[in-house]
């Protein structure tokens, strides 16, 4: 679909008229996009979605058609209506590149703007943002069990619906899987595809060795053989074996045999064993039956010989954790004189209370080229990581802990991405080109921060000015008001 | 997107081009769609995606461009290539329609037709009725819980993704919700749409008051204010009694307010009561925050005086437990007469040994109607249920449990829906059609089999026949083959 004006909550409309007729629809306002809590119990986020939100961004308008819908629902007027019709989105956006690594509290995005089309964008922002940023970060969690191995998305059956599986196959992509299953992901995405046969590809021919040799027939080169229809090592693999050598003899290669059930760890090895010693050493074994991250890591520990995992449920539902809580929050509106303020919002929850004002994002690196630390600063804030006592950086919510974050190099993350509602640059980065990307983020993340379970925390700070701007504007909001 | 054929498992195309190259494509076959448990450890399932599915199939083709990608992956024939540019779905489809009520081991769909055919939209089916299900299931556990209360879907942020959102939300009205935040499936769907206006329209005035004032103005019959800005019981409910007065002395009547943080219990009780002691008897109180079927029941358990649920993240991404696992079977092969002859699939896991041949699924009703049991007989026999020993039927998986099926009426779910790729009937159920027969079909299932938790299984049975059958293919299938 390519205009999803509509793809909104109800109140960022009934809002949107509302400031229409109060006449606030040209007071400017900036919000950010962040979560608060790192899912999985892990040390990090694959930040994803971002080209896909751009693209909804410069294509958002109000169709007749759509207009003449919202008509019909009685709650809007006609000079709102026209308004709308002529709406378009030209704010100012700044975000985190999709493949960089990002940690709890940081903003991915800034929607700078007039408060209407920052306010409209909120849900749709939000559910593409949320959930790649969430499956790309799961898909790195498996890159990282397999030890950086190969891993193919398997999961269009049973994921969310059809651009559930689409944005779930994309975002694994960025973050490490190596291919998917999934043909209209790749067309549209230029992901690179795999599949071999079914079972029911075995049983549509009188005998497995016949299903086999049929299918080696037709893909000499890029056959991978189901193995555990009947019995894996009683008939499955000795005659994907057979096949494997009839192959070979006419001087092509038996790519893979699939094991989709039992005990992986134990069928890989013998399996492993029976290839090697018929002279198959370059066949390759994938593996796959609701595997995740967990399963991965064990199955390595025990010795499994796997070379390729097929994942599907657990990662493109992300199981264990199916949604990201990212939140969208005004952090600035213009005061009396028309610049931006910075805003707060108070919560009984301490850990709800937001950063006020706009930020800018640092990453600091050591001599080695491994992250040290992040700092969020005041926008426009020069920090001079390379000074020792250059930066204090706080903790955002203990107020007694804080660090001097000092390093070797340091890049600011949000970037801009849109002005006046114009992509900059025009020429947006590959999918492939995010994937690498990712894969190098990694290698400079502390590997104690990437462990699966009880991971270090990797320390995000706030400049010294930005948390007394927040303790301040803490304290003055607290004053009780009516 | 109208047309999804790319949207399938690369294997389901690397087969059908084995089929065409071993000329197997006109050999006809039939499989069968369901899941072996059921989710939540519930007690039913609420049939939903056959609609979009059928669109689907009635849409498939292959375009040029998507021929064109096919070619550039190197692995089909220009001959396979040439047969699937005159590919159609011509198959034969009987399904069980939406909102019916269904249970593990029941098929959801049939389709017969040539093996390639049948074979290629497994994934695609899968996709769109797994999660459908799923979710219509999680909103009908909601509608339970608040005892066929008012429930909102609000989930579109946390969403899997744009039509993760959009489906989700149609599942959610067949399931019972009364209407749902995202305008772009309210367009689509023609489903009720709701929303008032979020925390950040507040905090863009200088008051709560003139903020509510506001608002009530522009929608004097239709807003509902959300009360937890600042206090909620000290500020936001009083001064939306003085909002809903000001409406009444106009004529006009306070919607709702809306709580969002805190004891949603005691805040909603404390609330009701001062709205009634100010008059304001007809206002609605609306309650949202992270909630889910087991937080609704234990609030009501509490006394808490909330008339709408306002539910997002549980509900739309299904969380404890977000996938449903359906499967595509083949249940059925042309022999070497050329009828269709049952098929069975083996496993070493009793549970996953499927139930071989074409089946017919019926559902006997007592004189009350309310439902006694389902049984699953042979295509085309014609059970009486009427008679004391007429129907005796299996259970699946212990041969020793089984029942004498007898009622007062009896009717056959799975009905004709394609035949030779028409659509039978051609106008198809309305989204409210659906919605209504969720609703009194829920009232036919026996109050223990509702249960959220420990609910009582309801009978699903196999006739003596299919049992009969079952028994003879599998100690067929059971002496070894090569």
């Amino acid at each position: 679909m390519k205009n999803l004006a509509l793809l909104t909550d109800l109140y960022q409309l009934t809002m949107l008229a509302g400031y229409h007729a109060c006449n606030k629809i040209e007071q400017r306002s900036s919000f950010e996009l962040f979560f608060r809590r790192l899912p999985f119990q892990g040390g990090f986020c694959v930040a994803a979605g971002l080209e896909p939100a751009l693209h909804y961004l410069r294509n958002l308008r109000f169709e007749d058609h759509e207009l003449e819908y919202l008509k019909g629902l009685g709650i809007f007027s006609d000079d709102f209506l026209s308004w709308l019709k002529n709406f378009r989105f030209t704010a100012d956006v700044d975000a985190v590149a999709e493949g960089e690594l990002i940690f709890a509290g940081e903003p991915l995005m800034r929607v700078r703007g007039r408060l209407p089309e920052a306010q409209l964008v909120e849900s749709a922002l939000l559910n593409m943002l949320n959930f790649q940023t969430l499956i790309a970060t799961k898909a790195a969690r498996l890159y990282i069990a397999s030890n950086r191995g190969s891993v193919l998305e398997f999961g269009l059956r049973r994921a969310q619906g059809v651009d559930g599986a689409i944005s779930a196959t994309r975002a694994s992509y960025i973050g490490g899987c190596t291919a998917t299953s999934n043909v209209l992901a790749g067309y549209l995405h230029g992901i690179p595809v795999r599949g071999t046969h079914a079972h029911s590809w075995i049983m549509s021919f009188p005998s497995e060795l016949e299903a086999f040799r049929a299918y080696a027939t037709l893909y000499p080169d890029s056959s991978t053989l189901l193995v555990d229809t009947y019995d894996t090592l009683g008939s499955g693999v000795p005659n994907a074996i057979v096949v494997g050598l009839e192959l070979k003899g006419r001087g092509h290669q038996l790519q893979g045999i699939r094991l989709d059930s039992g005990d992986l760890a134990q069928l890989s090895i013998a399996a492993r064993r029976m290839l090697d010693e018929a002279g198959l050493e370059q066949t390759k074994i994938v593996a796959s039956n609701d595997l995740d991250e967990h399963l991965v890591a064990n199955l390595l520990s025990q010795g499994a010989r796997i070379d390729i995992w097929g994942v599907g449920t657990s990662l493109v539902t992300s199981r264990d954790e199916p949604a990201l809580g990212g939140v969208y929050k005004l952090v600035a509106a213009a005061g009396p004189s028309g610049n931006l303020e910075p805003r707060i919002k108070i919560s009984s929850n301490p850990e709800k209370i937001t950063v006020p004002g706009e930020k800018d994002l640092w990453r600091v690196y050591d001599e080695q080229g491994m992250m040290v630390g992040d700092c969020l600063t005041r926008a426009g804030e020069k920090p001079d990581f390379k000074t020792p006592l250059g930066v204090v950086s706080h903790h955002p919510h203990f107020a007694e802990s804080r660090r001097n974050l000092m390093g070797h190099s340091a890049r600011a993350l949000l970037q801009p991405v849109m002005r006046q509602g114009r992509l900059i640059p025009e020429e947006r980065p590959s999918l492939d080109s995010i994937r690498d990307a990712f894969v190098k983020n990694l290698e400079t993340l502390p590997a104690e921060c990437q462990r699966r379970a009880n991971p270090e925390s990797y320390w995000v700070g706030l400049s010294d000015d930005l948390f007394t701007l927040r303790s301040k504007m803490l304290s003055e909001a607290q004053v009780p008001r009516t």
